[in-house]
C-alpha cells in the first residue's frame, strides 16, 4: 500500500483511504432523516437484524449498540427460518433490519418479504439505494461511501457502522445518547490512517502463521469478527474470529507458541479487564499477542499494539477496524495475494 | 479408541459409546416433566438462549427449532449484555434457557439472575441438578448423562439436544410435534456408533491438514459448529464452523486445494440442495469434500461420506454429530494428542 517504492496502491487500500470523507458524506446525509427514524422509537419493541458477510459484522454492532444504548431487546436473525423453513413468527412490535452494501443478495431481499409478513416494520440499509433490497423496505437508510471496487469492504463497512449508530440512537429513550460525539467520527477515521505503518509492521511479524485468532467481547466483537474475515477473504489464512469468553470454552487450545493472537479492545468499559486478562494468557502460552485499542496497561501487556481512537466505548468500533483493514491490506501483499480480488469471491455474493 | 492392539480405550471414547444408554436415561427421565413444561406454553411469546462452548452449539439447535418448530421467536443472548454492561431490558413473556454441562460457570449463573431481573421466566438445561445454576433458575431439566469425565463433551452434548427438544415440543401449539420420533433416539444412537471404522479411515486421511473448515445449515448448522469446536479443542487444529451460507460470504478462500472441507446435511429438508451445492463448490476448488448425512445424491458429489441417522430432520441433529464426534477422537489420537485432556482446557469453565 504505502508506496515508498512506486509500487502502485491497491484499491482496497485507496478506499480505505478514502473512510473519512465518505464517513463525513453519510453523517451528513442522514442528518435529514433523524427526525423520520425517531418515529420509530414509539413502535419499536424489539429487533432483529439479518446480513451475511461484512454486513452481518456491522449487525451484530449494532445488537449490542441496541441493547446496551437504547435498552431494546435485540436478535441476529437466522436468514433460513424464513427463506428456506418458511416458518410463520409473530413479528409485530419488531423492526426488522437488513443489511447489505449491495442491496442485491436474493436472499436478504426475500427476508424482507418474510419480515413484513410476520407483521415486522422493515429498514434497509444499503450502499445501493435503488437496489431490489431498497425497493422491498420500508424505511431505506443509504450508506454514501460511493463505489467501492475492491472485493473486500472497507469504507462501506464503517459506513454501515455509522447508518445502524444513526438508526439505533433513533431508538433510544433518551435523547442523543452519544451527545455530539459522533462528530468527532470523521476526524478520528483520519487519526487512525496513521497507523499505517505499524500496521505494515506488524504484517511483517505475522506473516509466516499457520492460523490466526482474533478476539474481542462486547463492542469489540463485531471488530473482531470483521478483522477476521478479512485475513480469510484476503490472505486465504485460517482465522478465528470470537468473543473472548467463547475463545476460554476450547478454541484456546489452538493457539499455541509463535501464533498471533489478536485481541480489540475498547478504550475503557467492562470487557477491557477480561481482555486485557485474555491477552495476557495468550502470552503465558508463548502466544504472539496484538493489541488494538485498550489502555495503557492493555498495551503493555500485549507484544505490539496499534493505537484506538478517542471515542467512547460504544462509537469506538466505527473507526476501530481501520487499523485492522490496514493490517489486512499489508499481510495480503506481504503473502503474496492481490487484496483486491480474493480467491472465489465477488463483489455480490448469492446464497446457495 | 477401538481396540484390536490392545491399546486403552481414551475416556472420550467410551463416553461416545455410552450414549444410547444415556439417551434412554434421559428420554425416561424427563417423560415425568412433561405435563409441567407444557404450562410455558401458554406464557412463552419469545425464547433467549444464554450458553458458551458445547452448550452453546446445543443452545443453536434449540434456536432452530423454536423458531421452525415451535413457531417462537429465539434470540442467542449475549451474556456481556447482562453481566458486564448491566443493560435492562424488557423480556416479560421471555423464557429465557440457560444451558450448562456443569452448572458451575458462574457468569451463567448470574445471567441467569439478570435474566429474572429483566422479567423473563428462566429454565436451567443441566447434568448437575445440584449446581448454582439450578439452584438460580426457576424450572430446572437434567440431562442424565451421569458423570462425564473427559474434557471434550459427547454424552452431556447429545443428552442437551433432547433436553432441549422435550422443551421445545412444549411449547409447540401443536401436540407432539415429532409424533413417535423421538423414542427412537436411543436406538439411531446405537447405529451412528457403527461409523467407528469409517470414521477412523476418514481421519487418517485428514491426519496432514493444517485448517479444517466444517458447514452446515439450518438444523445441521450446530452440529458443524460442534464438530468445529471439538476438532478445535482436542486436535489443537485451526478450523472453522459456519453456516454454508456465510462460507460463500468470504472463508471460501480459505478452502484450497485437499484442504479438508466436511459439509454436514440433514437427511431431506430445503437445506440439502444448498449443502449439495457447496459440496460440489468445494470439489471444484480441489478441497477434500466430507460429507455427514444427506441423501445418496449429496454422498455421491462427496469424496468420502458417514451415514447419518434415519430420523425426521429436526431431530437427526441429536446423534448425527456421533460420528463427528468418533472422527474427533480418531483425528485426535492419529494427531498425536490425548482427547480426554485439551490443552489448556479444564471441565468447568469461567470467562475472565
Amino acid at each position: 500500500m504505502a508506496d515508498a517504492d512506486g509500487v502502485p496502491m491497491s484499491q482496497m487500500a485507496r478506499e480505505i483511504f478514502e473512510q473519512p470523507e465518505a464517513l463525513e458524506r453519510t453523517l451528513h446525509q442522514l442528518a435529514a432523516q433523524r427526525t423520520a427514524l425517531g418515529r420509530l422509537h414509539a413502535t419499536t419493541r424489539r429487533v432483529v437484524l439479518f446480513a451475511r458477510g461484512s454486513s452481518d459484522n456491522a449487525a451484530t454492532y449494532a445488537r449490542y449498540l441496541c441493547e446496551i444504548v437504547a435498552g431494546i431487546p435485540a436478535t441476529m436473525g437466522a436468514p433460513s427460518v424464513g427463506t428456506l423453513y418458511h416458518s410463520r413468527l409473530d413479528l409485530s412490535g419488531t423492526l426488522a433490519i437488513v443489511v447489505s452494501q449491495s442491496g442485491r443478495t436474493d436472499e436478504l431481499v426475500e427476508v424482507v418479504a418474510w419480515a413484513r409478513r410476520c407483521g415486522a416494520r422493515t429498514l434497509a440499509v444499503t450502499n445501493d439505494v435503488d437496489s431490489p433490497l431498497a425497493a422491498a423496505a420500508d424505511i431505506v437508510v443509504g450508506t454514501h461511501a460511493g463505489p467501492e471496487l475492491a472485493v473486500p469492504a472497507t469504507k462501506t463497512y464503517t459506513t454501515q457502522l455509522l447508518a445502524l449508530a444513526v438508526v439505533v440512537e433513533s431508538l433510544a429513550a433518551a435523547r442523543r445518547p452519544f451527545g455530539d460525539a459522533m462528530e468527532a467520527v470523521p476526524e478520528q477515521a483520519e487519526v487512525m490512517l496513521a497507523a499505517s505503518t505499524a500496521a505494515q509492521a506488524v504484517a511483517e511479524r505475522i506473516v509466516g502463521a499457520e492460523h490466526v485468532s482474533v478476539v474481542g467481547r462486547g463492542f469489540s466483537l463485531a471488530t473482531a469478527a470483521e478483522l477476521a474475515l478479512k485475513i480469510q477473504e484476503t490472505c486465504g489464512l485460517a482465522t478465528a474470529g470470537m468473543s473472548s469468553a467463547d475463545l476460554q470454552h476450547g478454541p484456546v487450545a489452538v493457539v499455541g507458541p509463535h501464533d498471533p493472537l489478536l485481541v480489540l479492545a475498547g478504550p475503557d468499559g467492562p470487557t477491557l479487564p477480561g481482555l486485557t486478562a485474555v491477552a495476557g494468557h495468550g502470552r503465558q502460552r508463548g502466544a504472539l499477542t496484538i493489541g488494538f485499542g485498550g489502555d495503557a496497561v492493555f498495551r503493555k501487556i500485549c507484544d505490539a499494539s496499534l493505537d484506538g481512537p478517542d471515542l467512547p466505548e460504544p462509537l469506538a468500533p466505527l473507526v476501530a477496524v481501520i487499523p485492522a483493514q490496514l493490517l489486512t491490506e499489508a499481510l495480503a501483499r506481504a503473502r503474496g495475494h492481490d487484496p483486491d480480488a480474493p480467491s472465489g469471491l465477488s463483489k455480490v455474493t448469492q446464497t446457495a
